[in-house]
């Protein structure tokens, strides 16, 4: 199924740059990350229960907020992109 | 229907902060804010439809990436929150 992750972290500070860093890491390992902080997976139940572990261990749950939306397995049609490139490229601007 | 609406615009300049500004308060006429470039709007097609030309108008295509997911009327049961407040203050920090 595919799972939307949104992760909102304060990216002034380095703390927060590198959870941004390593959330994107683990999000990668199962998906593409399509915004700075937006990453879409596609994940079975088990994957996505293994990924919320390791995620939730990453983030500052004090600081941070991370969601979930499960878009299910008929996902292609409910998603539409306006503007620049429809992936994110961490090391300088969006990309095509 | 419920509809997601992610923004990635650099807020590192002015008028990058100003159109996310701009985005919010369309988004807000219509749904919460829950992150700070995460918005969710209750939408029926028509309200929609012209939440999307008010939006295009707003953003910088070029630089600024928008997307929509739409996750239906069955939504509730899609979404998972962790971490700080589940809407976001714009004016300070997450709150509850």
């Amino acid at each position: 199924m595919m799972v939307l992750i949104t992760y909102d972290v304060n990216t002034e500070t380095l703390e927060g740059k590198r959870r941004l860093r390593m959330v994107a890491k683990e999000c990668e390992n199962v998906g593409q990350r399509v915004q700075k902080s937006v990453f879409e997976c596609l994940v079975d139940p088990a994957q996505f229960a293994a990924l919320k572990r390791r995620l939730e261990k990453i983030i500052d749950k004090e600081h941070d907020s991370l969601r979930y939306y499960r878009l299910g397995s008929n996902w292609h049609g409910r998603v539409e992109h306006i503007g620049a490139g429809q992936t994110y490229d961490p090391e300088g601007f969006l990309s095509v």
